[in-house]
């Protein structure tokens, strides 16, 4: 059978860069906040091998903003989140965990703080909005809750300076990792930060406005001529090595930060205002039962993984994969899974149930990146 | 350029149906409350044939439930919609718009009343459950509010009452209009409501427990051999047709529930309690000044509508469409647009901008069916 089709609708939103996408031979798509995201272009191990050698330009565009603007804005995102945000400064950026009341992941965004009463809630793949919105209400807030017309465009790989250089001037590259500049594009002002979901190195452009974004897609594009610039997209192979986790693939709002390996992003003692940080800080205390880990998978390339592969040891259940691929560089399968603490010890040997049947596992100290 | 396929995640969640969905060739999938929908089997065109003539079993475990449960459960519910709910009883489904604090539309479920304090929010495709569990603990209500694992199943078309019959037996065909029952199958209790979307009549099961999802798959696919039965799917044709709309392709939350011509499912000055109330008390007093219409186009088969196309008349703006298709039955293509004011009266002619070109529109006084 032949793998079946993404049908086509206004409610699948296209991005300011579609166009420039379809031109470029995008071959598979995801859906990420009601947005397309392109997945492939040449094949995911041709894209990879090209996103770590020269640089690629990414539609992200689906990396929705949340924008908070007004005399609560700050304190409203404190209440979203367990990591202490008060000594972060207007020109930075953090990933930022957003827990419910229980402590549940809700999304694990990138929060850009754009001066005191304005923030960009740079979103993974869940109507955070709502939340946002109906916290901002229900706690009577002086805040205003919106989704603005901003667009993330990312330029990523080991050229990704020379490139954006060519487009913005030299003094793209003095942006630190995780702080922001703003610089113009034909007279429109681009907030640009160093960052993306890659370790190959890179910058996000925030895209104000639907109408400059082909010009700048256009721009890059010309400008990386020489350097070999393609269009790329998140890549599945590289994101498993660098352990970026995805939302709604490695956990779900039934997991805390802390099972997601994310503890070093909540600072329970000192949140103060955040909904979850009770139910947290007990788990932050005695830590969790379970944590998301790297995982080695033996034998041939794994099949696609679109449901949880079981993790077993002599035949009693020790966890799942979520997100798994078979890695060029390492010659392995690269996996990311939710393994209990009996075997979450480095190399601890267990197996997995992949759709071709039982094979073995190792779990791993730490990521490949 | 070949069409893009969609790429598997776990994050495009598999339902309880998937397997039997793959096993009768679905085609085409959509991605819906971050969970596959299959959009097509045969052809769309054979599809909506077949929907009209025998009976389909729908996989439509995307349309997630929101429950709430507990003593302010009702007040919830009737803080959320503007329809007002007083008169509402166990057993009973009602279509009810979902409003922000600016009457904007957030969702369009169908909600199911269970108990005086248990209810389920049958959801379109947003992140309701994140709106409506930060109101609960805004406004502190005692109220719990989940995702259950309940998945619609939809059989619709003339014979669907023939096939509940054999699998539930004669009393199914009791069941009136928007009111559900309770039935057993293989010692589980089903709740069983006459709706769905479509207008060839039908009924969803609200199949609670991810493991009788096959079983009763198999059993319905069993029992309808002599019937036709085949799987199916929401049809795009025959839901513009009946002019069943489409949260995220015909409106959003910039839209009122009036504009959507939803105003018979507002009762702004009994509905005490929605957040949106205000907002739209004008806005019913006053009326919208835009307002989705039935829209026929001209010339051949158009292409799939996947962004707005918009609607002129003498070269000046005044609408747009949202969804469209060719309907074989009426011999013409068959839309959905928002339409101004000044050109929404019944058989005002007006131009589409389609992708090939611009074409003649004219509006209709009603859907089809
Ligand atoms: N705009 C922007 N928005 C986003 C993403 C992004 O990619 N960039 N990605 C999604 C959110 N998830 C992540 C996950 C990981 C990282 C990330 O970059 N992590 C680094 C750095 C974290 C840190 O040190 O602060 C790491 O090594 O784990 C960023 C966003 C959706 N929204
Ligand atoms: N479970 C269930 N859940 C759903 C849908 C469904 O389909 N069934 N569909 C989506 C919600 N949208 C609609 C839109 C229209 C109708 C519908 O059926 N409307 C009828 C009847 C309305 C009435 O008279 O109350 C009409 O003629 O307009 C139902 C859900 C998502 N959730």
């Amino acid at each position: 059978m032949a793998a079946p089709v993404l049908s086509p609708s206004r409610r699948l939103r296209r991005t300011p860069f579609s166009d420039g996408v379809e031109a470029a031979g995008v071959r598979a798509y995801t859906v990420y906040n009601h947005m397309l995201l392109p997945t492939m272009f040449r094949s995911v191990q041709e894209d990879y091998r090209h996103l770590k050698e020269a640089v690629q330009i990414w539609d992200v565009a689906c990396e929705r903003q949340v924008e908070l603007r007004g005399p609560d804005a700050g304190r409203l995102m404190q209440m979203l989140t367990p990591r202490d945000l008060r000594r972060m400064t207007p020109g930075q950026c953090y990933y930022v965990p957003i827990v419910d009341e229980t402590g549940g992941m809700l999304n694990d965004p990138v929060a850009v703080k754009l001066a005191e009463d304005r923030w960009w809630i740079s979103i993974a793949d869940s109507d955070l909005l709502y939340w946002v919105r109906a916290t901002a209400i229900g706690w009577r807030l002086d805040v205003l809750v919106d989704e603005p017309d901003v667009s993330p465009l990312a330029v990523q790989g080991p050229k990704a300076d020379d490139l954006m250089a060519q487009v913005f001037g030299d003094s793209v590259s003095d942006i630190r990792f995780f702080r922001f500049g703003v610089f113009d594009f034909q007279g429109r002002d681009m907030v640009i930060a160093r960052s993306g979901y890659s370790k190959q190195g890179g910058f996000e452009i925030y895209v104000e406005g639907s109408d400059i974004g082909m010009p700048l897609w256009n721009a890059l594009m010309e400008a990386g001529r020489a350097l070999d610039v393609h269009a790329g997209c998140p890549n599945l192979i590289e994101r498993i090595e660098a352990g970026l986790l995805s939302y709604g693939n490695d956990m779900t709002d039934d997991n805390t930060p802390h099972e997601c390996g994310l503890g070093r992003f909540c600072n329970t003692h000192t949140a103060i205002g955040c909904i979850g940080r009770d139910a947290l800080l007990r788990v932050a205390k005695e830590g969790p039962v379970q944590q998301l880990r790297a995982i080695e998978i033996d034998g041939p390339p794994v099949p696609g993984c679109d449901r949880w592969w079981p993790l077993t040891a002599n035949g009693k259940p020790v966890g799942r994969v979520s997100s798994a691929a078979w890695s060029p560089d390492f010659d392995t399968n690269v996996a990311i899974g939710m393994v209990r603490m009996t075997h979450w010890d480095p190399d601890t040997e267990i197996e997995v149930a992949a759709p071709d049947g039982l094979r073995k596992a190792i779990v791993r100290e730490s990521f490949w990146l």
